[in-house]
């Protein structure tokens, strides 16, 4: 793979972008992150995702690739060495992807209303993201990860809910994802973030507490 | 496939029902349509989708596989014979999952906000749609359908930009997408409507509007 040119633009918080992070690390793949200032977006980024002008986007050979979850598949798609990000089966496959889009659709949403929320209506929010978490508390029973025993899809596009709503709901001030209430998420985040490639690839809590508090301000 | 047992719960003027129905039809996949009354949820359709409780629902042998797009991959997957849904090509696979979103997250919502909007603000959805539509007029410059010269995930996921639209359109009084604002997406209109599957397929224009305006009225 010496011939291959493998670059990232992405944000170093971004959630999103460490899916795609998390993927190409899984695989070994070697690539250049080109760090992003969406404040001030650049000619690159504007250039390869012209429709949407947002991270991540992967350009393999110079050919872009926009949109995290298109990414992953991209990924799985091209390097069929090292773990399989979807599984082979295509009943399975459909499950993985149906999860990814619920993370996306249903799960990220809800944590960023509680973020944005306040007083009464944030009660309500807190509602909604909690009946979504119980919907994948109860796809977790009697599983390590969403697809069985190993990382794949629908974890790593769920890495939002093993740290940044941890890193939102201090900052927030709620316990939520509590040991008692959603036992097989917690030990899925144990698991998830134990994981060699997952503790290499994203930021330590501490820095994203710190990231998050210096751009958004205590939230309360 | 004798042994196969495939059924589509869905509603007759669905978009996203229709999608399915095409692919099915263009792989040549007997399947039995079990209609569903969205006022009045079956539980067929609560216990197999029990966490959108929307359709369409693809049974294959009793296994259920949601979401429209997802379906389609799922019957790209499955039913080898006939012809590719999406090409095989990695890059060119990105290429229309990302165009096939479009449709969903920015194409789909700008033609409804039309339909449920009025006077000025009428005039904002207006403008929103016809950017995005700019957007995939662009795209379809130097090809006949999306992927090249066939049908492909792209065109089925845009049926809605081929009839709903128009109809839409009709009874909102509003000339839209003419052949000298946007030739390349009128030209596709034309392939795709005169396609033998996609015309034994979708709803007759006459009746989709018939129904239009039983359900919803004359909007203006």
């Amino acid at each position: 793979m010496g011939d291959q040119e493998v670059k990232l633009l992405g944000v170093w918080a971004s959630v999103f972008s460490k899916r795609v992070e998390i993927a190409l690390k899984m695989k070994g793949i070697s690539y250049e992150m080109v760090a992003q200032d969406l404040s001030n977006k650049s000619p690159e980024l504007l250039r390869y995702n012209p429709v949407h002008k947002k991270v991540p986007v992967l350009l393999h050979n110079g050919k872009a690739i926009c949109e995290s979850l298109i990414i992953l598949e991209y990924i799985d798609e091209t390097w069929k060495s090292g773990p399989s990000i979807l599984p082979e089966d295509p009943f399975a496959r459909s499950t993985a992807r149906f999860w990814a889009k619920f993370m996306d659709d249903k799960i990220h949403p809800a944590i960023w209303k509680i973020w944005g929320s306040r007083g009464e209506e944030r009660e309500k929010t807190i509602e909604e993201a909690t009946e979504h978490l119980k919907t994948i508390e109860n796809e977790l029973k009697g599983k390590k990860f969403f697809g069985g025993d190993e990382i794949g899809l629908v974890d790593i596009a769920g890495n939002f809910v093993a740290l940044w709503l941890d890193v939102i709901l201090d900052l927030v001030g709620i316990k939520l994802l509590t040991k008692e209430k959603f036992p097989r998420l917690s030990e899925w985040t144990d698991d998830f973030l134990s994981n060699r490639v997952i503790k290499e690839t994203l930021p330590p809590r501490e820095d994203l507490l710190a990231i998050f508090r210096s751009l958004f301000g205590q939230s309360n």
